[in-house]
């Protein structure tokens, strides 16, 4: 390379810019214990420690349901380890088929589509529909994730953001776009930093008003919302409001995978023309069954449901009588605001090292820079003594930190 | 919605049009049967047959390997079915660790990288590096897998398109490109559809003058070729020539998951600004886990690529005594073409219900229209008997549809 463009060089740089801002990313090598977690064992070099984790997705630890692990043992030994190819060339098991008849009936649709992830599901429905709408217009909630966000991006739609949350805003931004073109409103039900759940039927109403058909991304809902686990949609009865609904299978469902549920017809057309979905290979039948006994087992069983609310409820009181501040919602998310990146890093790092509990900082550009937190996720499998030490710990921290206990952002 | 765009009736005609081409996808509902492969159940409507594959790139077997079955088993035991977070919130277990220091080994490399997906693995590398490395210009191979094509469309760089396996139409490109500016030259090394391989080390030589970095996708040629199962690039020593290197565990290697190897620089830039990795829930521990026992099997046992040479040789040898067009290449790819969708899906259907023998017909977008073909994968799981059965089957059928013996494009 004679004098040209110095690669490694440019790549150090920019990793030190992070390092500076105090948003570079440590990974925290962890690994649970089937059937003990919340606990873990985490190396740091050499070192072991056991630590409870107190910052999984998995929040119903349905990742180590019994009917989980027996579905994906049972699979595993009658198919063996992956699909073999895309859904199309050789990739298609009935543990795929049937779990895309589970997840149309969860959420009362014709149809339903499995993709790699949730994110992957995201960005190609959405990089789909709004691509190939002719003349597509997207109305995207200004919180919307990432992978909404990309997927957006990449169509090369016209996309106008409306205000988070603010059918109002919506409203203001249809009403000024030429009637009969095909719209999109690209919305999430519980937003995942902070928690806060969107005004579903509010957002349908303006939508219906406008002919604009609607894609509601309820990943950190299924499972944990609505009497068989639809999510908020389902709770509030407004399924049928919505064109599509994503979901993922990665997080209360305790596996991986994502999938949109629609009519037939949209479906089938996402199946059909979405390249993120046509030209990957289809996810291990042993993982579509382990979700889809995970999927059936919250359709039928509160109870997981109902425990998570419980301790959700007491994390927050028990955080609220030491005035640790923490942003107000109606979901099962408690972000823990500290507002710095250094000193979420800090607080981070003592709690594994110090009290074997372990939060990862949230930094940006996972949240906006100056609301760096600790997103606490309560689950039904955290006691009441993994509670005591998750608030004694915090308690020392904010006394010895001198870390503000008037909420931040309490909004 | 009142008066506005009919999004139903849109998908419906779209689809509809994809079926009056001949090009809509209808997926076969298989079951493999581990131990058995390559036989599978097959499922339509109520109907079942037993089928063997022909189509899939489980190349080796490994996806019903002992060693990757008992590795899957005991993680699943050991710690769930989930990784519970993303690589960056709880997501990292010791099974990605160990699985991502196994990957930079195979390939020489100072650090490797997992995605979801090799589709997710390439879109988000090149996608990021791209994107990021200031004023870049993405040189892209003719014939590149729609994960690179989708990864550089989405980084918005300059792009140009250099003639497929062309490193004469790649100099002259890159020769009018103003010195400096930092280039990437993203190509394959075994070309799926077609089977062919890329003249690497004359690609490195036009790439080094210039001062570009190279990206090369071993996809389908990771765990087939090279001592260890380094790919191609190890078969020909030039590994260390090459920038990034990016592969799968879904094909060879039996599972799922894509990831690349490179420099830690160039590796933990992709890692910290990588949106399609940042945003997304790590694989499975017991996925790695048995992708990593794949790999570490293949980096010492040649035995899988021999059986697998021999095999692609006879197939090859016993097509041409019988006439039946196939292009020539130096891959384990049998690429059996036949030139029209309709004809295509007819052999194919035909294979399926007379003669048990599954190979998914390959349209249009996955080739060119008009290249129609029958894509055959042997693999080291295939029987004498096997190979008899499938030559009968395709002499059969060729008298019957009266299609060409000539090969129709043996470049």
């Amino acid at each position: 390379m004679d004098g040209g463009f110095d690669y490694q060089a440019f790549a150090a740089s920019q990793l030190n810019d992070l390092k500076d801002a105090g948003n570079y990313r440590y990974f925290a090598d962890l690994e649970r214990a089937r059937g003990a977690y919340p606990k873990a064992e985490n190396r740091d070099g050499d070192a072991r420690r056991d630590v409870s984790v107190w910052c999984s997705n998995d929040y119903l630890g349905m990742g180590q349901h019994p009917d989980v692990i027996a579905a994906m043992h049972a699979t595993l030994d009658r198919t063996g380890a992956g699909a073999g190819g895309t859904r199309n060339i050789s990739g298609t098991t009935h543990a795929h088929v049937d779990l895309e008849a589970e997840l149309a009936d969860l959420h009362g649709k014709q149809a339903a589509l499995l993709f790699t992830s949730g994110y992957v599901s995201n960005w190609a429905s959405l990089g789909t529909l709004a691509a190939r709408l002719p003349d597509c217009v997207v109305l995207s909630d200004a919180g919307n994730h990432a992978s909404m966000i990309e997927g957006i991006r990449h169509s090369r739609a016209e996309k106008r953001i409306f205000k988070h949350n603010d059918p109002e805003d919506l409203e203001r931004q249809l009403a000024s776009i030429k009637p009969g073109r095909p719209i999109i409103v690209a919305f999430e039900s519980v937003y995942s930093m902070d928690g806060d759940i969107a005004p579903i039927a509010e957002i349908c109403d303006v939508a219906e008003r406008y002919g604009a058909m609607t894609y509601l991304d309820e990943v950190h809902a299924v499972g944990l919302y609505g009497p068989r686990g639809g999510g908020i949609a389902e709770r509030e009865g407004l399924m049928d409001r919505l064109t599509v609904i994503e979901g993922t299978l990665g997080k209360a469902y305790g596996v991986m995978g994502g999938y949109i549920a629609a009519s037939a017809e949209i479906v089938d057309f996402v199946r059909s023309f979405a390249s993120g979905f046509i030209f990957t290979t289809a996810i291990p039948p042993a993982v579509a069954a382990g979700a889809c006994a995970a999927v059936r087992h919250l359709k039928t069983s509160d109870v997981e449901r109902a425990a998570h609310q419980a301790r959700v409820a007491e994390v927050r009181g028990r955080l609220d009588q030491i005035g640790i501040p923490h942003l107000e919602n109606d979901s099962h998310i408690i972000p823990v605001m500290v507002g710095d990146p250094n000193k979420c890093r800090f607080i981070s790092d003592e709690l594994m090292r110090r009290f074997g509990i372990y939060i990862q900082p949230i930094n940006y550009p996972t949240v906006p820079k100056g609301t760096e937190r600790l997103r606490i996720t309560p689950s039904p499998v955290h006691s009441a003594a993994d509670i005591d030490a998750l608030v004694a710990a915090l308690e020392d921290l904010w006394a010895q930190c001198n870390i503000a206990r008037v909420p931040l952002a309490a909004q």
